[in-house]
C-alpha cells in the first residue's frame, strides 16, 4: 500500500485535524536537519551514530494482517458507514502507537509492536453506545485515539484476550458546542484539538490556557483522559481543574457529571473519569472553564546561583501567592545545554551581554517566569514576583531568554526526531513531590538515570527543570540523552526507565505528574494507589466495562 | 438514667472534644433567651407559639433497649477495652442524631428516630480493621461519628438489615501527627476538631482556614467525609481542596492516597474517598494544606441596589481574580432581617449613620467582603476589589457590618434552638450553579419554598445569600422561617424540603453545595450523578464494604 497525502492525516471527512508524521513528530512537510553547532555539541557530549539512521519507508513497515472478522466488519460498516471503518496499511500504521521513545524506535525500524485491526471514525456520540455493544458481542478491544500523542503507550492497541483491536479515532467529534460567556465555560466535543479550540475562543476574547508541549496535536478528550498539565498550568490550572463537566460513553451507559462550579453530593465522579485513559469508556464531550484572553504577557529570564536557591525562590513565589503563570527552573545541566543548543547567535549571544559576562558562562540556573493577563495586572504581578526573586538571590536578565523559550516551546519533539536520526536516545519523564522532599527526589532520580546510562556503557546528559508550582510542592521534568546502543535501543531505554521509576517511588514522588500511566508506568501503579486502591479501580472497571473491551492492558496492571 | 456533666461530652478518656447540648446546638452551659426586639420581630413576621416549648428532660428521651448481642459486645470490649464500648442512655442519646431540623424536632420531643445500640471509642487506627471484621461477622452496622454536626442525617444510625447499629466516635483519634513547614502541610488524625487544630497551627504561625458555621464542633474527618465548605472557602478553598493525602480504613483494607501536590496516575482516589460519608470506610488521618496565618484582616460591608447588581459584581470579582476570602451577598430579604435582628443598638444603628439615612432603610442588599493575609497584600486586594465594586454600583460602608457579622459568625445554630423553643421552624439549604443559571435558580428555589409554606398555611420568611464564589459560578444559601405546625412539624418540613429540592434539580443546581447527601438528599442523588453514576458508586461500595456495614442508608439510595 502506498503512502498518500490524504492519508497523512488519516482524516475522517469532517475533520480539520492536522497531519502528523507516521514515524515521528509533527508536520510531515517540515524539513529535517540539525544546526551544525548542535550536532557538534552532541558529538562531543554523548557521541552520535557513524551514519544517520533515517526511518524506513512507510511501505516497509511490517504489520500482521488485520484479524477483524468479516461479520464484525460488516456490522461496524453498517453502524459507522463504509468510510467510518478503515483498515488500509497507512491508516493502521498511523494508529499503531503514540509518540513515546519506544514507539518511535519501533516505528522508525518498521516494526511497531502491533497495530489496530481497523480504525473507526464515529461521526456522532450516539454511535458510541451501539458500538460498544457490538464490540462486546464480538470481543473486540476498543482503543480511544485523540491526538495520538501519548508518550506512555496509552494509544498503542493491545488486544489481550480479544479477537481483534480497534482504534477509535475521535477526530470527527470536534464541534464547539457552546460558549457561555457569563459562566466562562466552553462546551466542546472531545475530538476537538487544542489549537482549534484556542482559535475559536480567541475570536471571542477567551482562552483555555492549556499548552502542553504536544499542544499542536492534542485533543481535548486526550487531555482529560490523561490528566494533562501544560506549560502554563501553574497559572491556568491542570486540565482536570479546567473540567467542569463531561460526558463519557461507557459499555454500561452514559456517565455525565454536570457542569457545576462545586458540589458536596458524594464522591466526585468527574475525578474518576478524568485520568481513566479510555479504560472505562470514551469521553466525548467536555465543559471547560475558560478565561479572558490575556492582553499582555511578559516572560522574564532569571538566573539563580544554583538549583537549590532557585527552588527556594519558586517555593516562596507559590506560597506567597506570587506564582507566575509559567514557571520553569532549569538545573545547571539543562541551563548549560540550552545555552549550547541556542548557539552563538541565539540565546547564548544575547545572554552574553546581559549576564554571562558578569558571572561566567556555565554557572547557575536559568528560570523562565511568564506572566499573562490584563495589562496592569501583568506589570504588578511581575514586579511583585521579581522583587521576591531578588530577595532570594535571583538575577532577572530581561525578556530575551523567555522569548527564546516561547519561540521554541513546542519544538522539542521535532528535535527528538533529529536526535534519533543521529543515533541519540532522548527521553523525558516527570514526577512531583512536596517541597520538603523535592531536592532529595531530584538528586535520587538524576543519579538513577545517570547511573543506569553509565552501567550500560553509554554515559549521557541528565537534565531537569521544575515545571509546575503548587503551594505544597512542585513537579520535576527530567530529560536525558545518550548514544543509542544500536540494536539494543529498547533494552537500554527499559533499564533507564526502570531505574528512574524505582528512584521516584522510593523517594516520595508520583510516578507521573502529567504523562499518565499507559503501559510505561504500569509497574508502579500499585506503589501509587496501593493494593486496595487497585481493587477499587478494578471493581469500577468491571462494572462499567464488564467485557473488558476498553483499552485493555492500560492503567491497571495485571 | 441521670444526666451528668461528664456525660455531656460523651468523651473518651483521651479527648478534649467540647461538650454539646444533646437536644440542640453548642455549649450546654450557655444561657437561653432571645432579645425582646427579636422576639417581637418574629411575632410580627411569622408568628410564634403561645407558650415556649422547651425540650423534654434527658431522662424522658425514649430509646429502645440496646439490641447489641452479648457475644458481640464481649468481643467489642475485648478489642476496644471496657471504656471503649458504652451503651448508657445519655451516651446513646448524644449519638442518636446530628443537628438537622428534623433531628432537633425529634430530640426535643424525646423521640429520636433511633439510637445506636452502643457507642464505640477506638483508641488507635489499628483497631479499625479488626473492628470491621468483627462487625461484618456479627452483622453490625457502623456509623462514623466525628463532631456530630451533620444537618442531613449523616450520623443518625440506620440499622437496615443488620443485627444492631454502632456509633463509631473518633474523638480519641485526635493527634496532630506532623507539621511540614516547608511543604505547608499538616497531618492530623481525623477526630481532631477544627478549633483544636487551628490553636495548634496558630502557635506555629499557620492556619487551615476552614470555618464552617459548625466550626466550633466539627472534626477534620467529618469535613472530609462531607466535602465541607467554610465561610472563608472562597479564599482558602473547599475542604476537598485542602486534602492532599488521607488514610481510610475500609472493610476491604486500607486506602491511603499519598500526600502529593499533583499526579496524573489515573483516577483520583482522594476525590472518591472525600465525600463518601462513611459509606466506604472511616477516614482516620488527613494531610492538609495549610497557609501562613494572616497578619491582618479587613471585612468590609458593601451595599448594592439589588441582588442582581450585587451578584454581577461578585461575578466580576471572581472572574477578574479579585475575589475576597469571604464573600457573602444577602438578598433584600436577608438584609432586612439581619438589620432587624441586630436591633437599634447594633448593626442597624451603626449603619443608620453610614448608609440607611442616605438610601432609606430596608432597601438594597448587604454584602460582606472579607480579606485576610499579609498586611500590604490585604490593603492592595481590598482596594482593588472595592474599586471594582464601585464600578458595579456598590457602596462600601466600612467595617461595621463585617465586624458585626464576624462577631456572630458561629451564632446561628444557637439562634435556631431559641426559635424552636418559640415554635418557629428555621431551616437552611444550599445549592450552587454556573453564573448564567444562578438568578433563575435563586428565583425558582425561593418561590418553591415560599409557595410550600403558604400552601401549608404557614407563610414565612425566605432569605438567601451568595456564600461562595467560583470563576464559573457561585453557591446560594437559603434560610427560611415559619411558624411550626404543631404536631405536624416533620411533615411541614418534608413538604418544603421536597419543593426546594425539586426546584433545585429542575433549574440546574446541585442538591448540595456543602452539606452532603446523608438521608435528607437521597431523593435527588440520582438526578445528581445519573443511574450509571449510581451503579459505579454502588460497585465501589460493594468491593470495599462487601457486608454493607458502613453507614447503611446514607449517600446511595435504595
Amino acid at each position: 500500500m502506498v503512502w498518500s497525502g490524504s492519508l497523512a492525516s488519516g482524516a475522517g471527512a469532517a475533520s480539520d485535524a492536522p497531519a502528523m508524521r507516521w514515524w515521528g513528530w509533527g508536520d510531515p512537510d517540515r524539513a529535517p536537519g540539525l544546526p551544525a553547532h548542535a550536532l557538534e555539541f552532541l558529538r562531543e557530549s554523548t557521541g552520535i551514530a557513524a551514519q544517520p539512521r533515517p526511518p524506513v519507508a512507510l511501505g516497509n513497515v511490517r504489520l500482521a494482517p488485520s484479524e477483524l472478522p468479516a461479520g464484525a466488519r460488516a456490522e461496524l460498516r453498517a453502524l459507522l458507514g463504509a468510510d467510518g471503518v478503515r483498515d488500509g496499511h497507512a491508516e493502521r500504521v498511523l494508529h499503531a502507537a503514540g509518540k513515546g521513545y519506544p514507539d518511535l524506535v519501533r516505528l522508525r525500524a518498521g516494526e511497531p509492536r502491533g497495530a489496530p485491526d481497523a480504525v473507526l471514525y464515529p461521526a456522532a456520540p450516539t454511535q458510541l453506545q451501539p458500538l460498544f455493544e457490538l464490540c462486546a458481542r464480538h470481543s473486540l478491544a476498543v482503543v480511544p485515539f485523540g491526538g495520538g500523542t501519548s508518550v506512555v503507550g496509552g494509544v498503542a492497541p493491545l488486544r489481550g484476550e480479544h479477537a481483534a483491536a480497534l482504534a477509535l479515532d475521535l477526530r470527527a467529534l470536534a464541534a464547539l458546542v457552546e460558549v457561555d460567556h457569563e459562566s466562562r465555560t466552553a462546551t466542546a466535543q472531545a475530538g476537538l484539538r487544542a489549537p482549534a479550540l484556542e482559535r475559536r475562543l480567541a475570536a471571542q476574547g477567551l482562552t483555555l490556557g492549556h499548552f502542553p508541549q504536544s499542544y499542536e496535536y492534542v485533543s481535548l478528550g486526550g487531555c482529560a483522559a490523561t490528566r494533562s498539565a501544560g506549560q502554563a498550568s501553574t497559572g491556568y490550572g491542570r486540565f482536570e481543574e479546567l473540567v467542569l463537566g463531561l460526558r463519557m460513553a461507557t459499555p454500561a451507559g452514559e456517565l455525565a457529571p454536570r457542569a457545576l462550579p462545586a458540589s458536596a453530593a458524594g464522591p466526585d465522579l468527574r475525578e474518576l473519569l478524568v485520568g481513566s485513559e479510555g479504560t472505562l469508556g470514551v469521553i466525548h464531550e467536555l465543559t471547560l472553564r475558560v478565561r479572558a484572553a490575556p492582553s499582555r504577557s511578559h516572560y522574564e529570564g532569571v538566573f539563580f546561583e544554583d538549583f537549590v536557591s532557585g527552588a527556594a525562590a519558586l517555593r516562596a513565589l507559590a506560597q506567597e501567592h506570587l506564582a507566575p503563570d509559567v514557571a520553569r527552573l532549569s538545573d545547571e545541566s539543562e541551563t548549560r545545554m540550552s545555552l549550547a543548543l541556542a548557539g552563538a547567535g541565539g540565546l547564548k549571544g544575547r545572554l552574553g551581554r546581559a549576564y554571562v559576562g558578569a558571572r561566567g558562562y556555565g554557572l547557575g540556573c536559568l528560570a523562565i517566569l511568564g506572566f499573562e493577563g490584563a495589562g496592569r495586572e501583568v506589570g504588578r504581578r511581575c514586579a511583585g514576583a521579581l522583587s521576591l526573586v531578588r530577595r532570594h538571590g535571583g538575577l532577572p536578565v530581561g525578556r530575551s531568554p523567555g522569548e527564546a523559550w516561547r519561540a521554541q516551546r513546542f519544538a522539542a519533539p521535532y528535535l527528538r526526531d533529529e536526535l534519533l536520526t543521529h543515533g541519540v536516545m532522548v527521553e523525558t519523564l516527570e514526577t512531583a513531590a512536596t517541597w520538603s522532599r523535592l531536592l532529595e527526589l531530584y538528586g535520587a532520580v538524576a543519579r538513577a538515570i545517570a547511573g543506569s546510562l553509565e552501567e550500560q556503557g553509554t554515559p549521557g546528559l541528565v537534565m531537569c527543570h521544575v515545571s509546575h508550582l503548587y503551594e505544597t510542592g512542585a513537579s520535576l521534568y527530567f530529560t536525558f540523552l545518550a548514544r543509542q546502543r544500536e540494536g539494543e535501543e529498547l533494552a537500554q531505554w527499559q533499564a533507564v526507565k526502570h531505574a528512574a521509576g524505582e528512584a521516584i517511588v522510593a523517594h516520595g514522588g508520583t510516578i507521573t505528574h502529567h504523562h499518565a500511566i499507559g503501559c510505561a508506568h504500569l509497574p508502579w501503579m500499585e506503589d501509587e494507589v496501593g493494593s486496595t486502591g487497585l481493587a477499587a479501580l478494578r471493581a469500577l472497571k468491571a462494572r462499567l466495562d464488564p467485557a473488558g473491551i476498553m483499552n485493555p492492558g492500560k492503567l491497571l496492571p495485571g
